[in-house]
C-alpha cells in the first residue's frame, strides 16, 4: 500500500538565542522512515505550531510520495491561504516529504531535482559596525577566511539611532532616521571603496527603512560603488515603486525574504523589476513551490539568492543549498555561519559546511540532516515579541513597513 | 492617563454547527470598559488564538484609543504579514478599540466614522437547489421576505457532484465537473429568468471552480441575464485574468473574499477590472484597513460588498454594517440570517437586524454587540479540517484553488 | 431628534494683513453646541461667503452628525462642483460638523479619526532673502529655533524681477525672468550646501514660475543638493510632464496647493509620479476628502504635506495637524508660525503650537479651536485683487499659470 | 489710448421661472461701445454675480481689446482656477470683449472667427413621457416641426421614483433606481424604434444615475438601437471607464456639461475615448478657451455638441451658435426653444433661430443680441437650492454624482 503518512509532528527549539527554530517531523508507516522539514517563523512560532496541528487531521493516512498533491490539498483547505503561518506549517511537510523521498530514493535531494549545476553555493555574509574603522575590520575579516561577497551596514538596520529628536521624548521601540541614514550610507560605502578597492563584492540592504523615494534616490547615489547588489529596498505592498528605480539606476536589486503572496512577486520578476528573488523557502510553502519559482525566474533573467538569516533552522539552510546547487540561475545565497554553530551543531547533525566563499551540501539521502530531539529540549523557545520590528521614524510614528 | 489596555484574550464558540467564531476581548484600565472585536478563520481558529497571545505581549500597557498606531504596530511586529492568521488576530483587536472608542464617546462606530450615508444596508442572500424547481421555490420564497437581491446556486458551488469518472474511482474529497457545472449554471439563468422574470436582482458565485479561460467563458455567456454581479471568478493568484473578462463582457463582477494582501487587489481596483469589493474584514485585518479600502475604492468608482458568510461573528457583522452605512460607494453586503439564528441570539446581543431587503445597525455605543461567555462554552468550537475544500475535478487533481 | 443643524454663517477677518480668513460656523438645537469649520480663499472670499449662504438654505434642519451625507449633498447640490470657491464653502461646514462631532464625543477630532499616529507633526518653515548672505542668515536663524526643514527661496518666487527688457517698458504686475531664476536658484543651493552642510533639510517651491522643460532640467539640476522636496514645479493643467520629471531625475517632488479636482491628482498618484500631495485641505472640500486623500496615497506609497500658509484660519491648520497625526504617511507640513502672531491669538484660542521642528494641537474636544467675534470685527476682511498672481515673463506675458 | 474697460456688471434675471441667467456688461470708454457675456450658473447665480465684482476690479481701466491677455489674467489672478463659479465669471466678461470686438469690427463674431463652415447648426430636442404612449406623441410632434434629432427620456433623468423600498420611508430628494431605470431604457429604444422606424436620429442621456459597469452594461446594450449618442454616461471623477465603453460597445459617446477642468477632458479626448464634446461654454470659461477646445477636438477627430439647456442665457446660444457655425468639426447643438419663448423675448432680442431641424444666427455685429434691463427686472432671479441634484438611490444614499 505504499508509504503512508503516520503522523506529523512540530518541533520547537531555540540553540541560538533568539531564534525559535520550528522543524516538523512527518513519520511513515515505513520502519526508521521519516522527513524533517522546516517550518520556522521565529516571531510567531506556536501559531505556527498550532497551524502544524491542523495538517496532521488533514493529511495522516495519505500517501507520502504524492508530494505534489500533498501541497496542494495542504494550501487551499484552509481556504485562506499564501499567508506567512499558514505557508510555513505547509512548507514544514512539504520539505519533509522530500526528505522522506531522498531517503526511500537512498538519494539526496538535490539528485532528484536533477543533479548539481555547480559544485558548490556562493554565498555573502554580514559585516556590519558603529564605526568605519570597526566596519572596515569585519569586511577584513570575511575576506581573510575567502569571502568574497560582504553585506556592509553601519549600526544594523536604518543607522544608527541617537537623533531622536520629538521635543517629549520618544515613543519605546526601535528608531530610525531615514535621511540620515542614507547620507551616512553613501558615505560608507565612498570610504569602504576607498579603503577596500574593488576586488571584494560589496551589498547593502536597506531593510525597508526609506520611504519610496528615498530608495530611488538612494539605489541611484550608490550607483558608483558598484554594489553586487542592493536589497529590500521597498515594502512588499509598494514594489510597483520599483519602476522608478529601474529608470533612475542600473544599480542591480535584490528583493523577496518578506514576500508570502505570488501576487507580490511575479509581476515583479515578469517585469524584469528585480535581479535577485530572495524568498525566504519556508514563507512561501517550502521546496515545491520554490524551484517552480527559480525556474520561473530564469525564463525571465533573474537570479536567485534565497533568504539565509540565524532564523532558519539546518533543514531549511539545506534545502536553500539544495536547491541552488541545481538551479541553473542560481546568483547568491545569505549565510550566517550556522555551520560553526556549537549549540546548532548539538542538536542537528549534517549542517551544510562552508569553504572560502562557498558552501557544499553533504551527499547523504534526503536534504541529509538529522536532529536530536532531547538535546532540542535543552534549548527551549520562548514567546517574545520583537523589539527591532519595531521601528520608528524621528517623529515617533511606526516605519511602514 | 488616560484609557490602556489591561488584558487581551481570544474567546472561541460555535453557536451554529460548523462555524468556529473567534471573538476578541480587549479590556482596559476604566470600570466597565471593554471592546469586543472579530477574528473568526473557521478554518484555522486555534492559530488565530494563538496569535492573539503575541498582540496581548505586545500591546497591554498601551494607550487603547491609539488605533491608527496599534494597528501599525500590530501589522509589522511579527515581521512578514498580509496573511489569514495574524491578519484576524489584528483585526480582532483593531475592531475591539473601535468598539471601545465608540463606547467612551457614547456613540455607534457608524456615527465616529461620519455618521449615515443611507438608511439601511441592502443586502442578498443564498438561494441554493439540487433541482432548479427547488431553487425557483427558495428564490421566491426569499422574495416574499421582501429580498431584492438574491444569490442563485444549483447543488452548491461548482454544481453537481455525479459525473466523477476515473475508472478507479474518485480520492477523497468533495468534487467538481467544471465543464459541466458551466452548462447547468447557463440553462438555469434562462430557467430563472423565464419562471421569474427581471424584477429580482440575481448574483451567482462561481467559488473559483473554473479555470480563467472557462471563467471568461461564463461571464460572456451570463450577459443576457443581467446578473447583479458574478462573483469569484479566479482564484486571487489569477486575477490579471479579469483583463480578459472586461474584454469579453460588461457582466458586473464582484471579487475578493479571499484577499488577505494589498497586492492582491490594489490594481484590480485601480484599473477598474472588478465593480465590487468583496474582501473579508477580518481577512484584510480590521475596520482600520477597510474604511481606507472603501474609500480607496471609491476613488476609482468600485462599490463595496463586504463578504458576510455564515463564519463571521456578530461583530463582525455589525462592523461590516456600520462601515456600509457610512461609506458612500456601498453596493451591497452578504447577509445570512444571522439575526434570526437562536444559538447566536443566545450567545450574543444586538446582533443587526434585517427588514425587508435590508440590514440595520442598533444605535448603542460601539459596535452595539455584547457577548455572553458563559452562554458560549454551551457551544465549543471543534478542531477539524473542512471537506469542501478539498474539492478535485474529475481526474482527482486538487481544484487550483 | 439628535442634534440638528439650525444655522450655518460665514465670517470674514484677517488679523493678519492680507490675508483674509473664512470661517463657517455651524449653530445646533443643543444648546452651546456649534462648530467651527475654515472656508478661506482670501482672493476669493466674498464669493466664498456667497456660496456658504446656499448651503445654509440646503442644510438647516438636518442631522448635524450625519457627516459623510452631508458632504455628498453639500457636493453635489449645485450640479457643477470641484471648484476653489464652493469646494471652500463646503470646507467650512464639513470642518465644523467634525468639530462638532469632536465636542458631542468630548474628543478632540484626532481621536475620533483614530488616534495620534506620531507624537507631532513635522514642519517645516520658509526662508527668503535678497541675497545669499541674508538667505543664509534667515536659515540660520531657524535652525537655531529647532527647526531641521526650511524652503529656501531668493527673492521670493520667481526671483529677481530686475531684468524686464521689453524696450517700451513692463506691463503691471509681477514680473519673473524663468531661465535667469533656474541659474539663481542652482547657485542658491550651491552656495548653502557649502554654508550649511549636510545637517539640514533643505525645501524649494518654484511655484509653477517655469515652462515644463525648464522645470525637468532645474528638478534634475537639483539632484546633487538632495533636496527634501521640490515643489510646485509643474501647473496643474500639466501635470502629465511629471512623467518627463521622473525619467530625468529622483529629486523628490512635492505637488498640490492648486489642487481643486480629484481629475488633477488621481492619476499622479496612482502612477506614483509625485512623493508628497500638498493639498489645501478647505480647496478639496474639507476634512471628509482630505483624509481619503490621505488614505488613497497610503495605498501608493505617497505621503502628505498639507498646505498651510498664512492664508490658512487656525482652523483649517488646526485640521492639518489633526489629520497629520493621525495618517500613518504623513510626510511634513507646510507651517508659517501662526501660534506666534499677536493679532490671530487675539481672535483665536487654541492655535496649534511650535516646539523644535514640530507642531502639536491641544486635547480640547472638536479641533480645540475657539473664535471671539467680537475681536474679529477689530480687523475687517477687505475685497482687493493680489498684485502676485499677476505675474509676467520678461516679453510681457502672462505666466502660465 | 484705444477702447478700454469702464465698467463690468453682472446683471441677474429669470425670465423663465427656475433658470436664474446672469449675464455680464462690459462698458468701454466709446460711446455707445459695451458688450455682453453669459455668466449663467442658475444654482448658484449669487456666487458668480460676487465673483464677476472681483473682475471688476482687476480689470478697469485695460484695453478692452486685448482679450487673450485678459483672458489669462482673469484666469490666474485668483490663483485657484477652473472651477465653476469663478469660470462663469471670466466667461462673462470674455464673451462680452468678443462682443465688443465684433461691434467696433461691424462684423458679427462668427465672421471675425474665420466665417461660416455651414450653414446653419443641427440641433437635437429633448423629448419626455411619462409613458411610452406619450413619449412617442411628443417625438412625432417634433419630427412634424422638421426635427432630425431627437433625445427621449421616460419619466425624466433616471426613470420613474415609484420604486422606493427603504422599510422606513424614503428621504427627502429626489429618487432613482439605476437597475429598474436600465431595463426601462432598454425597453423604450426597442419600442421606438419598432414604433418609430430608422429615419429620426434618437439620443438618450443618462445624466450620471447609474454606476460606471451600470452604464458599460447600458451603452453595450443600446448599440442595436443605433443611437446618434448616448450622453453623461460617468461622473466627471470617474471617466476613465470610458475605455470600458470603449471595449465593450460602438454606441457613439457624448461626455462634458459637468466639465469645468481641462484635467477632465483633455485625455479622453486625446485618447479618443469620446465622440462628441459637450461642454458648457461659460463653465469652462467662455468663447477664448471653447475655440481652442474646438480645435483640439479637430486634431483627434472628435466633434462639438455644446452644451445649451434653458439654462444659458440668449448671448450664452449665440456664443453656442456662432462658434458651431465656425468650426469645422461641429457635430451637433442641444436646443431648447429659447426663440419661441416668450418672456425671454421680452427681455433679449436678436435670440438665435430656429428652421427645420437647424438654428441660425443673425448677422448683427457681436453676437447680436441685446438686453432690456428694465423689462430684465420684471423677472428678478431667486436664491435656492435644487431638489434635482438631491437624488438618493433606493437605500437613501445621495447619487454619486
Amino acid at each position: 500500500m505504499g508509504t503512508r503518512i503516520t503522523d506529523i509532528r512540530a518541533i520547537s527549539t531555540a540553540p541560538q538565542a533568539g531564534c525559535n527554530l520550528v522543524v516538523v517531523r512527518v513519520d511513515t508507516n515505513q520502519t526508521g522512515l521519516y522527513g524533517l522539514g522546516c517550518a520556522t517563523y521565529t516571531q510567531r512560532h506556536l501559531a505556527v505550531v498550532q497551524a502544524v496541528a491542523y495538517l496532521k487531521e488533514l493529511l495522516v493516512g495519505r500517501d507520502a510520495t504524492a508530494i505534489e498533491d500533498t501541497w496542494g490539498l495542504s494550501m487551499h483547505n484552509p481556504y485562506w491561504r499564501n499567508g506567512p503561518v499558514l505557508n510555513n506549517a505547509v512548507s514544514g511537510v512539504d520539505m519533509a516529504l522530500w526528505d522522506i523521498l531522498g531517503k526511500e530514493a537512498g538519494m539526496p535531494v538535490w539528485r532528484l531535482l536533477g543533479g548539481k549545476a555547480r559544485k558548490a553555493v556562493p554565498v555573502y555574509r554580514h559585516a556590519n559596525g558603529h564605526t568605519i574603522d570597526e566596519l572596515e575590520d569585519n569586511v577584513r575579516a570575511y575576506m581573510d577566511k575567502g569571502y568574497r561577497y560582504i553585506r556592509c551596514q553601519l549600526n544594523g538596520y536604518g543607522g544608527s539611532a541617537s537623533y531622536l529628536d520629538v521635543p517629549d521624548g520618544p515613543p519605546d521601540g526601535a528608531h530610525c532616521d531615514a535621511r540620515a541614514y542614507m547620507r551616512q550610507t553613501i558615505h560608507m560605502f565612498e570610504e569602504l571603496r576607498a579603503r577596500l578597492g574593488w576586488d571584494v563584492e560589496l551589498l547593502h540592504d536597506t531593510h525597508e527603512r526609506l520611504s519610496p523615494i528615498e530608495s530611488v534616490g538612494l539605489a541611484k547615489a550608490l550607483e558608483p560603488f558598484k554594489l553586487f547588489f542592493l536589497e529590500d529596498v521597498l515594502p512588499p505592498e509598494q514594489v510597483d515603486w520599483f519602476a522608478r528605480i529601474r529608470q533612475a539606476t542600473t544599480t542591480p536589486i535584490a528583493m523577496g525574504e518578506l514576500f508570502n503572496n505570488p501576487m507580490e512577486y511575479k509581476r515583479l520578476i515578469s517585469e524584469r523589476m528585480i535581479d535577485f528573488i530572495r524568498c525566504h523557502i519556508s514563507q512561501i510553502g517550502g521546496l515545491t513551490p520554490a524551484r517552480k519559482l527559480a525556474a520561473f525566474c530564469e525564463a525571465f533573467g533573474v537570479k536567485t539568492a534565497w533568504h539565509g538569516p540565524g532564523d532558519v533552522s539546518p533543514i531549511g539552510h539545506a534545502c536553500n543549498v539544495h536547491l541552488s546547487l541545481n538551479t541553473p540561475n542560481t546568483g547568491i545565497l545569505e549565510w550566517c555561519g550556522t555551520d560553526t554553530h556549537e549549540q546548532i551543531n548539538e542538536v542537528f547533525s549534517g549542517v551544510p559546511q562552508q569553504k572560502g566563499s562557498y558552501v557544499y551540501a553533504n551527499d547523504l539521502p534526503g536534504f541529509g540532516i538529522d536532529m536530536d530531539e532531547e538535546k532540542a529540549k535543552k534549548y527551549p523557545a520562548t514567546m517574545e515579541v520583537p523589539r527591532w520590528t519595531q521601528t520608528r521614524l524621528p517623529d515617533g510614528s511606526v516605519v511602514y513597513p
